[in-house]
């Protein structure tokens, strides 16, 4: 693959001086817009909902949500990590663009010094032009210094942790990977924030998603009257493990199954929180995972079903995820599609549903999904690229994917480049097994170009990733 | 494991003298009991289905019958490969009593002299015995011989091909694997039978789904009026592959995917017949599978999800499927049980329901599990024993499955013996990566201890598929 010119590209935030005539009268002029919520689970698998066919998981919850809503089975996220995948969603954007992807370290840690540049406009600041409340409540992951947090970005208010809950480690070192094993909050000094301080440290984790739970019910109830956005960020199933007193050593799967019950339960929660205010047919749900489980962790990751491998990886394990929508009376319940789509599309798609306007002068890499939510019109997406830090691995175009680079997910593994590439037809083959690059030349050729095309328009923004706190960026 | 002594067990057929009395009299007497149909499939996975979360298949008419039944997710057959475990299912009986499988020889072929021993009692010999009609359309693959065929085991009439519709192979061997990738019938020579005779030869395939659907939906329609059992065991997906004109080319998985669905399509043929006729709340409809996907054949084989291996293996991809039982009114709708089951269930569940009688003096290996499909009792199952030919390689108990030896499920690789055994926890760990032996050794006495008792009650019988014709037994 190329390497790509380093250049920022502002995207105009015209909506920014919007948001200040957003007062009463807004609240009135666009009480009949839907309330969107997006639930972000973190490092949950393809496979790991009974709803996708997880033999031991019970998750009722996101099942009758899928009985009542979508189901997507091709539904991909804008990197196989953490922090370019959340930057991806908030931007509509491969997070190429916005900087937050690297080729040396993978997110954002705590000595980190970048985040999502305030050049970038995420959803939150679409829907905040337009009236909307807007409540980030979990994982950040986009930068934790002052001018990077989510209340920076769009979000009128914040209550979460500010990066990965295994981050700022003070365990004993004798202790090893049994911190994972048996965890204990005081082994990681990570802060829970509210707006832009700190207020617990360490988290207390085994209440983490009961208090992000608590916390969005709150919000829903406090905005009921007006529009609003909630982006429920957990930080689970992300390692360290942690379930409270009501599910710790209930499911079937162990401790990761009591995590996963109780993000089941959580999203119940909301969704009855919904019903029970009379605003469940103004809001549309979205349920999905930042990227595929994280296998190296073992019993303590998740699976990724019948795909190929898991986080961190461009093959289908890593990068394809779960994702149910639920919008009573719009959506038509009970369906599934296999169109592919991505956390990408979900930027375009609300500023439709909602009236807002897309930002002005900033390359979009999303869709417009809405007709086809409500089963009106195939998704208009046909490719999705794959990339692994700044470098694209793969491309999907309709039912074929191109490996051109390699690498396992995790470790010391080289990448290897592949030429031609490695084809492989997903909807034969999902597990990605079988090689048919030879037979499908055609089919290599316009994957070449659609990739030419794409790199054409691909302006990479200055790199956030790298800095650390000190040492300039 | 031990070697076991070989004896012939006769199972008193009691109630072969009752079947002569079963006539217009007896039909207006069992009016009221239930009809009985399994469907079950050949080489179908655990995860080839869309209610079993397969991205890319679409299975509507199974997911309805998901929705409206039971669906099960630690269903096991009696063996990894095709006569033992028809042998297991037919009559609730691990296939080593009946002489039904071998070390050498693993199913029957066009030249096997043996089948399913004439005192086995069959399922469809208690139902016959209860006045009920029993139509066998499909598969048999239990003896191809005259005292072998289905009309000398209870079934009333028969209709399709005697063994594995890849054999009596007739291609030219230039073709080579390519008999396989563009099936054609006349690559094989296998027959289709009515009832003892030969009525077709070669066997058109394409047509064999369609057909006998046609088959069990006219068996249907003319025992409306009294009780009926029918054994619809359906050739595909077992290579080679063949699917009708109505289906080619139309699915999203390629001609595996069109066989799926074409599977699919005689499915709510059935229900749908059911319905028209006004009989389904009178009548249990069971779908499975005889083994887990044929791997080694790419493409033209299936999915087993999550789960390790496939066909011919004893690891989970092998032994454990899709199960669906269906019966309005009686089986709560879109209920889900992880609990453990089996096709050896089959008969004393449908003995049960019907008020038949269990064979006597019989050491059957089936559990009822009448109170578990109305949701009125957890299973009465609580563990399964897996062997492969007559040797014993895996148990599992509650959620721990003790692997005592493991082999590839074909080609050359050797039998590996395990002591410890591997032991892997299935309800943590479905995809058996990951071995808990060290620190279950609690766990690895009771299955030794579960093993020994399950020797002492074993007696082989006669194995029948060494002998070859024109060569004795």
């Amino acid at each position: 693959m190329k390497t790509r010119l380093l250049s920022l590209v502002i995207c105009l935030s015209a909506v920014s001086t919007v948001s200040a005539t957003a007062g009463k009268d807004a609240r009135r002029a666009v009480k009949d817009r839907p309330n969107v919520i997006v639930i972000f689970a973190d490092d949950l698998g393809y496979g790991d909902l009974a709803c996708y066919g997880h033999p031991s998981m019970r998750t009722p919850r996101f099942d009758r949500m899928a009985k009542e809503g979508l189901r997507f089975t091709s539904f991909y996220v804008a990197a196989s990590v953490c922090t370019p995948s959340r930057a991806g969603l908030l931007t509509g954007r491969y997070p190429l663009r916005s900087g937050m992807c690297s080729d040396t370290r993978r997110v954002l840690f705590p000595d980190s010094s970048g985040g999502l540049p305030a050049s970038e406009v995420t959803i939150a600041e679409i829907l905040r032009a337009l009236g909307y409340a807007t409540g980030c409540v979990g994982k950040w992951h986009l930068g934790h210094l002052p001018e990077y947090l989510p209340t920076k970005q769009g979000f009128d208010s914040y209550f979460g942790i500010p990066y990965s809950n295994d981050m700022d480690r003070v365990a004993d070192g004798k202790l090893g990977k049994n911190i994972f094993w048996n965890p204990e909050s005081k082994f990681w000094n990570v802060p829970i924030m509210r707006d832009d301080k700190v207020v617990e440290r360490p988290a207390q984790q085994h209440t983490l998603t009961k208090r992000y739970t608590e916390e969005a019910v709150k919000f829903i109830k406090g905005n009921k009257d007006r529009p609003f956005f909630l982006y429920l960020a957990h930080s689970m199933p992300h390692v360290p493990l942690f379930a409270s007193k009501d599910f710790a050593g209930k499911s079937k799967r162990g401790l990761y199954g009591d995590v996963i019950e109780e993000l089941d339960w959580s999203t119940g929660q909301i969704l009855d929180t919904l019903r029970e205010e009379g605003i469940a047919e103004n809001t549309l749900v979205i349920f999905t995972s930042d990227n595929g489980p994280w296998l190296i962790f073992g019993l303590h990751g998740g699976s990724a079903g019948l795909l190929r491998d898991g986080k961190g990886s461009t093959w289908e394990g890593g990068v394809r995820v779960p994702c149910l929508m639920w919008w009573p009376g719009q959506i038509p319940a009970g369906s599934t599609t296999t169109d592919i789509a991505s956390t990408l599309d979900i930027l375009p798609t609300v500023t439709k549903l909602t009236g807002g306007k897309l930002p002005a002068d900033c390359p979009l890499d999303g869709y417009d999904l809405s007709s086809h939510l409500t089963g009106k019109a195939k998704s208009p997406r046909d490719a999705m690229f794959f990339y692994r830090g700044t470098k694209l691995y793969a491309v999907r175009q309709g039912p074929y994917k191109a490996h051109f680079i390699t690498q396992p997910a995790y470790g010391p593994g080289k990448a290897e480049k592949h030429d031609p590439p490695i084809l492989v037809h997903l909807e034969h083959d999902p597990s990605e097994k079988h090689d048919v690059a030879k037979e499908n030349s055609a089919v290599l050729g316009r994957i070449r170009e659609l990739v030419a095309e794409h790199e054409r328009g691909m302006r990479a923004g200055v790199g956030q990733l790298e800095g650390k706190i000190g040492k300039g960026k």
